[in-house]
């Protein structure tokens, strides 16, 4: 499991006054990066350096109480599945202060060369990062 | 059947150079505000004058081929289901130039008292909005 | 002059509950692009197709009173300068309802070629676009 | 002088595949806020706790070199100048890499009453943060 701990911004509210639902999309985006970081140049070397991206095809989320601007987001990400070239992210979203569910947020990606759009294998050393974070790993 | 047309704009692609999977739901939320225009004072009247909001409850989405800049979005929205207090929203994205399908989103809401955030029957002037765009519904 | 009507969404706000200070300047380029839409493939048209940019080197803004969700933005554009690669836009924005003044901004772009990221002569199309809303412009 | 580092994100960049100008803007603020971290409860303490906020009257930028997805950039928070309820904060930005600079952006705020819009005298302990950033302020 890999912990992202995300500050709400300022920004990232509506006129709801609670974090806009499309901006926990954002979130796991940014939750997926930093998982993503022990890769040589980190997920900007994958996306920039081997033209290599994981656009989403689907996405699923379940929210069960807002954010709000003071709040602090714990993310907690696991991958799901493996597949040939597709992945499963799981985002279990709590507040930060006291654990309470917040959301999950299931999302598929597609690693694809980005200059074709075309699928292609998990690489080796994206595998080797994915899998560290399968759940039910064990270290042992 | 409503339907949203939707130019993606300068800002709203990513560095895959694709319009960024949460934007997707951002433009669900402006087609959904457009189909509420008939309410008096329109969705922001519901919003800032009845301090009712409709947060998301859940939210999945299949995306089938990406979007880019230069791009024209056809929204087709339909109303899945109407509840006691939520309803079910689905959003048919397609290219406005050839109909490739693009993306379908299904989104479900709570109609909510923004103050104490808590559920409240859909009021009738809403019901009778969402019955207007209801899958299947007939005009006769 | 161009005139853009801007209604705010609902997640343009932060957590002041009035429109983000950087939004404003989404709002400026949206307008500038709704000016330049006369070209061939409008706006679109020149980036994607023609791989002309116009990359702002310098913005100034004076915010007076702010925007909330549920207003409406009136943009007045005006072209201030036009050299020869860079040009000068004006923006004042206003409550659509009541004229209230909102926001004065002023952006200096330059045309730019977007692979070598350097100037360009203002093509001739764009410069006829940018002189139909030159300040002072006379229709006679 | 306060230092913060903002690595430019996958969505932070436009069709021009550069950081989009207005998000310079979102990265000020996320800099303000963090310099404003030693206040009990953050930035977030001041305007969800005491309501008060820091609304922007003015803000100019230069532009000199562009971000993109994969750089990192430097960002040199200085205070300029500090009123009675105004104060003006200067951004240096670069690239972390290599000293390049990217952007100069300053930005004048009115410490404001976020229920009545209305400027209020700096607090002594906004103010006590701000002198210790003041340019030209030495440690001695």
């Amino acid at each position: 499991m890999f912990v992202y701990v995300r500050p709400v911004r300022f920004e990232d509210v509506d006129a709801a006054n609670i974090v806009f639902f499309s901006r926990f999309l954002n979130y796991c985006h940014e939750a997926m990066e930093a998982l993503l970081e022990p890769l040589v140049g980190g997920y900007a070397g994958l996306v920039v350096g081997r033209k290599i991206g994981l656009p989403a095809v689907h996405v699923d989320a379940d929210f069960v109480s807002p954010l709000r601007f003071g709040d602090v987001a714990r993310v907690n990400v696991t991958v799901e599945r493996i597949g040939n070239s597709s992945t499963t992210f799981r985002y279990d979203f709590s507040q930060a202060r006291d654990g309470r569910p917040v959301a999950t947020i299931r999302h598929v990606v597609v690693l694809s060369d980005l200059v074709a759009l075309r699928s292609v294998p998990i690489p080796a050393d994206v595998r080797a990062v994915l899998e560290s974070h399968l759940a039910g790993a064990n270290v042992s």
